[in-house]
C-alpha cells in the first residue's frame, strides 16, 4: 500500500511545498533571499495574528524553549509550568536544567489545568517571571485553558506568559494580544505543514522588556541578535534555507485558504473524529480535548500498540501511539495540518480493519464512517 | 542569465539530492527514518574517517559550537581560542558568552596561527581544557596547522582539540584519531552537498570524559542524550528529517566518488584558480591558502564590492565578497562541496568580463582560463 504520514508531526507536506524545496537553493545573504524571508515574517504574523515580533529559528520546537529559558529569564527566577504530559513536563525540567526555579501545577496526563490552581500557584509565589502553559498537549490530546491564564497574567506586570502552542497555532483561533500570550510557539511540522527544522516565536514587548535583565548566556539562540538581523530582512546565522522557501509556499497556501476556512476544516476533522471514536464505542482519553488531534484509549483487551503497529505494518499508514507512560495505553489519530476531510475517513476506515483483525468486534462495520460523514459532509463543496 | 550559486556556503546542492529531499517527509519515529538515519551516521563516519561517536544536530555549525561548549565545559574553564577571522573570532565571543576563560591567541586576519604561538599559550596556561581551531578560516580563506596543533594536545591529558572543519571537512583528508582532534565540527551545506539545517561532530573518548563533569546547563543540545538516542537508531529530538533523507543521498554519492578522488578534485581546484589569480596579476588574501576556496585582493583602484556585485547583478553568479573588515578588499572563489572543473572555468570566464567592466585591465583576455586549464584538464577523463 502507499505510505501515508497521517501523524500529529511530522504533518504531511503539500506536494507544491516540496516541489518549492527541490528548487535549487538559495544563497542567504542574496536580496533574492531577503524578498523570501521578509515575505516569510509577514505570513507568519498572519499567522500568529499579531503585530507582535515573529522569529524564525533554525531549530525544532524544543530548540525554540531553549531559546525562551535562556533570552528571558536569569538563574533563579521563578517560573510557574503547568505539567501534564510528555510537553508539559518537558518544559519543566528544560527550566531545571537552566537554573530556574520551577513551581509545578501538577496536572494529570489527560487533564487539563484548572485556571483556580494557577491561580493560587501565582498567589503563593508573586515574584513569578512567567507562567509556561501548553495550548494542545500533544502527547495527551489534552487542550489547556491558556487564555483564562492570560487574563490573569495581564494584569501582572512582571510576569509573562509562555504558551506552546505547537500543535495548535494554525488549528483555532489563537491571538496573542487579545488571548494575553507574551511568548507563542510553534514548529513547521505542524500546522504550517513544512517538514521538521524550523521553529517559530512572537516576543511581545512585555518579554522584550524581561531580556533585557536576563544574565543566562546565549548566543546560537540570541534572540535580539536575529530580531536585529530581521530588520534588515536577514538571520543572524545560516538558516535552513529550502525550509524557508518552503514555507514562503506553505503561508502562500494558507492564505489561499483564509485563516477562518481553516480554523472552521480543523474543528470539522476533530468533531467528526471524536464522533467517530463514539459510534465505535471507545472511550476518549482527555477530558477536554483539543482539535489538533484525538487521544483515544485502548478498548479493554486490545493494546494500542496491536492498533498503531497494525496500521503501520500492514497499511503502511503512520498515526501515533501513546508515549512514555501512555505506551500501549492510547493511540492518537492527528487531524492538523494539511489534513482533509478524505484523509479522516481514510483513516477511520484503515482503523475499523485493524480494530477488527485485532480482536475488537464492539461495533458495526462501518460505523465511523458514518457518524464522521454526517459531520465532514459540510467539507464537501466547490472549491472557493 | 541562469541563476549559478557558486558559493563557499550555501555550496551548490546536486539535483540527485533536491529531488530526493521533494519525496515525502518519512516520520521520524518509523523504522524507515531509523533506515535512513543508521545509514547517514555510518556514512558520516565514513566521511570523518573515524571510529570515534559523529553526531548528527538540527542547526547550522555556530549551534553546534554552542553545543561544544555547552557539553564539555564548566563556566571559569580555559580555552586556547586562535582567532585571525570571522570564525575564529566567533568562537572566542560565544565561549567568553558561556562564562569560559578564553585566552586569545591572536593572529591578523588572512595568516596562519603558528605553532610556537599556541605551545607558548599551553605552557602559560597549563590548566587548559581545549584549545579551539579553525582548520579552514572562511572568511579570509586561510588553512590553520591543526595537526601540528594536534600533535601538541595528543601529550595533554586533561586538553582536548576541537576543530571548526566547516569549509574543510570533505575537501582534504582530516583523520581525527591521526591528527589529534577530539572534536570535529561540519555542517550540512558545505562539503556535504546539502542545504543548511544540519551540523555534524565527531566526539572523542577523550571529550566525553570531559562532558561527564561538565556543569553547563544544556537540553536542545544535549550530547549524550543525542548519543543514547543514537545507539536506538534516533534522534534525541524532531531532527530536521528531509536534510536528513537528502544526506543519505549526498553521502551515496560521495561514496560513489571516494574520498582520495574528492580530495584529489578539490585540490586541483584550488590550485587552478591560485594559478588563475597569478595570472590575473592579483594577490591572494591568506599566506597559506586553504583547499576550500580562494580569497584575493582586490586591485588597485578596483572595488571587490564591484566584482562581487558585478557577477552578482550581472552575470547572476552568487561568489563570495569580504565579511566584517574585509568588507570591500576581497573577493573569494569558492571550490567545494558541489564543484567540478567547468565550474571553476565558467567563475573565470565570467570574472574576467567583470574585472575589464570595472575598469581593471592589468591581464591578458583569457588568461586566467590558460592557466587553470593546464591544471583542471587532468580532470578531464572517462567517470571511473
Amino acid at each position: 500500500m502507499k505510505y501515508r504520514l497521517l501523524a500529529p508531526g511530522p504533518t504531511p507536506v503539500p506536494d507544491r511545498v516540496l516541489s518549492i524545496m527541490s528548487r535549487s537553493v538559495v544563497h542567504h545573504r542574496t536580496p533574492a533571499f531577503e524578498r523570501i524571508f521578509a515575505d516569510c515574517i509577514q505570513g507568519l504574523k498572519w499567522v500568529f495574528q499579531t503585530d507582535d515580533d515573529v522569529l524564525a529559528l533554525s531549530c525544532s520546537g524544543t530548540g525554540a524553549f531553549e531559546a525562551i529559558f535562556q533570552n528571558f529569564f536569569s538563574p533563579g527566577d521563578t517560573v510557574i509550568n503547568i505539567t501534564g504530559g510528555k510537553f508539559g513536563d518537558r518544559w519543566g525540567k528544560m527550566a531545571k536544567v537552566f537554573g530556574l526555579n520551577v513551581v509545578s501545577v501538577d496536572v494529570r496526563w489527560g487533564d487539563s489545568v484548572t485556571l483556580q490552581a494557577v491561580q493560587e500557584a501565582l498567589k503563593s509565589h508573586p515574584q513569578t517571571k512567567a507562567v509556561v502553559c501548553v495550548a494542545s498537549e500533544t502527547s495527551t490530546g489534552a487542550r489547556h485553558p491558556y487564555e483564562q491564564i492570560g487574563q490573569e497574567v495581564k494584569k501582572l506586570s512582571d510576569c509573562i506568559l509562555v504558551v506552546d502552542a505547537i500543535t495548535a497555532l494554525g488549528v483555532w483561533d489563537i491571538q496573542p494580544e487579545r488571548d494575553g500570550i507574551d511568548i507563542l510557539v510553534t514548529g513547521s511540522q505542524k500546522a504550517m505543514m513544512l517538514p521538521p527544522g524550523l521553529a517559530f516565536l512572537s516576543v511581545s514587548k512585555k518579554a522584550w522588556a524581561l531580556s533585557l535583565t536576563s544574565k543566562m548566556p546565549r548566543f546560537y539562540f540570541d534572540l535580539a541578535k536575529e530580531k536585529k538581523a530581521q530588520a534588515q530582512n536577514q538571520t543572524a546565522y545560516t538558516p535552513a534555507v529550502s525550509l524557508m522557501t518552503g514555507l514562503q509556499e506553505s503561508l502562500l497556501m494558507m492564505q489561499e485558504e483564509g485563516l477562518q476556512n481553516i480554523f472552521a476544516r480543523h474543528a470539522r476533522m476533530a468533531k467528526a473524529t471524536r464522533a467517530a471514536m463514539q459510534a465505535l464505542n471507545l472511550q476518549l482519553f482527555p477530558k477536554h480535548p483539543a482539535d489538533s488531534l484525538t487521544a483515544v484509549c485502548a478498548p479493554d483487551g486490545i493494546k494500542t500498540n496491536g492498533v498503531y503497529s497494525g496500521l503501520r505494518d500492514r497499511a503502511n499508514l503512520t498515526i501515533a501511539g501513546g508515549q512514555d507512560e501512555l505506551k500501549g495505553k492510547i493511540f492518537r489519530i492527528a487531524h492538523l495540518g494539511y489534513f482533509d476531510e478524505l484523509d479522516i475517513l481514510t483513516v477511520l476506515s484503515a482503523l475499523e480493519i485493524i480494530l477488527k483483525q485485532e480482536g475488537y468486534r464492539a461495533f458495526e462495520p462501518g460505523a465511523s464512517i458514518a457518524a464522521a460523514s454526517a459531520i465532514l459532509e459540510e467539507g464537501f463543496r466547490p472549491a472557493e
